[in-house]
């Protein structure tokens, strides 16, 4: 019942169709192309290989030929995001299954491994609505997509770093920026657009640098606990293989934590590498920095385009992530 | 080095702020709750372990303040899609991790599985766009999260029911139109939107009936392979405890089937399997169902609203689904 020369719906529309349509779809390859390329080599390649094996575009398409003639600029953005949006599900999709291959070609989760999978489909899934924001001239929708990019690129780097007892401080910051710090300072940007008030930009500078500082506080409180009031088990970082910073400096300070092997840690050894971080200096050095930040980021409110209220409900917020973990 | 009484900064700050932040902040929370809830009482408990598990709300509160007395209702549709975006970073985050606890209670993986987490989180993430997008009367933006919700919603619904085989067609058409003619009625309806067309609705159920169609015969597919076409393993459906129209048809028409148990099928069993289905008149009643979709989906593009060429092109497309496959 199987006929396998039949060309594909597609190709025979693309040949029906006036220029318009396959002129318009290769922007649309184009746009994808350029984005899965856009997040650095290792994840181009992932998101390069669910986009081939995406195969018939078949939604873009439609997207594409609904718009008529008449497509422009906003069709072929969401032309673009349905695909993502496609591709993300198929990855997704993937990761349930345990799936090996989609149309021949080895699947994310075969390639690369279930978090990485997870991640590229949350990475996907954002930018579809990035995409289809920025045809509508959005800035808030295209502000969300963005800080929501940056959990997944910060939870791919924490993946790809895990274990590595290497890691410095950039790499480490760099990681907390995405993971914690952008939807901190997205926070503060949507909350000053959605209400016209000055300032945007210090607000935004502003929660980028209290939740850096929340994220050191974070890792600090890794080490020292206690599980009843963190709710988990101390070195539960340590377990998963993430380098934080107390670590970073620990190993600085104490030249024998050089040698620590995280592969392999049960909890008791984790409790132990914890102890050994917190008889150096390193955590105060963490919790200092954090301090540091927090006071940062008090300075870029206290221009005139903030009210004395917002000025001291803001600092309390500022304040309060110190104080919950001093 | 840790302080236990520190009341939490959040408290803090909503008993120093005017009745402006505690009152809006009621209504976010509200609001999350409703969400939660909304998608029936399995997901609603997940989701509203989430939310508890969420603490602090630092991130909405961020909002909320940045927004000032100002905030109105798109700040708090901001504030509540910021939290909604953390809770699937969240949700994630733990599959990663498999951790068992957050908070104190378990997880959405501890207590419901890696995929049923995969897709909540997926939910959250999706919902989070259709939220912020509802404040700034962005209909584009809501339709592609509300395709994307279906698309996490059919996920879902076909984990709850995998391995069972007592599924009936009711349950499966729901589960094509969330997991694949809500994508494809979306391709048309944004396509047509950002064109500015006439006939968006009919556009969106031409859409719909052809992604239906295609969800039917991509299901006999995994049936009849050949593998070397479809790129993947016949019976692919079946070893993941798809029950899909094939099987459910088949088994009346072969009251053998009715005996057929899909747990711990091996991919030998599977094949066997499918040729049973392949021996009794489901397939073709399966096909035969799909054409009478693709007639349907036509008929919807019938008016003047479309151009000679539009129905063209769209009635190749629509053929085009039945023949990849016939």
């Amino acid at each position: 019942m199987t006929r396998s020369s039949v060309p594909p719906p597609v190709t025979a529309v693309m040949d029906a169709a006036s220029a318009w349509l396959p002129a318009r779809m290769a922007v649309v390859e184009d746009r994808l192309a350029e984005l899965a390329g856009g997040y650095g080599p290792t994840l181009g390649e992932e998101a390069e290989a669910t986009l081939k094996a995406g195969g018939k575009r078949l939604r873009p398409i439609l997207v594409l030929m609904a718009a008529g003639d008449r497509a422009g600029d906003r069709a072929i953005r969401a032309a673009t995001a349905v695909e993502l949006l496609h591709m993300a599900t198929l990855v997704h999709d993937d990761v349930l299954d345990g799936a090996p291959v989609r149309r021949g070609r080895p699947t994310v989760v075969a390639r690369s491994g279930r978090d990485r999978a997870v991640g590229v489909g949350d990475l996907l899934l954002s930018r579809a609505f990035g995409e289809l924001a920025a045809g509508r001239g959005d800035g808030e929708v295209a502000e969300l997509s963005s800080a929501s990019v940056a959990l997944a690129l910060g939870e791919l780097a924490q993946r790809s770093d895990a274990y590595d007892t290497s890691i410095g401080e950039e790499r480490y910051l760099e990681r907390c920026s995405l993971k914690t710090a952008r939807l901190f300072e997205s926070a503060c940007r949507l909350g000053r657009l959605a209400a016209g008030g000055p300032g945007t930009e210090s607000l935004a500078g502003f929660g980028r640098e209290i939740g850096l500082g929340f994220q050191l506080l974070d890792d600090v409180l890794d080490v020292t606990g206690p599980p009843e009031r963190t709710g988990k088990a101390r070195g539960t970082d340590l377990l998963d293989g993430t380098v934080t910073l107390p670590l970073i400096l620990a190993r600085r300070l104490e030249p024998e934590l050089e040698r620590v092997e995280l592969r392999g840690l049960d909890p008791a050894g984790a409790e132990e590498i914890c102890d050994r971080i917190a008889a150096t200096d390193a955590l105060d050095e963490v919790r200092s920095r954090a301090k540091d930040g927090i006071e940062q980021a008090k300075g870029m409110i206290a221009s005139d385009e903030f009210t004395d209220e917002e000025r001291q409900l803001l600092g309390m917020i500022a304040d309060g992530v110190v104080e919950r973990y001093s």
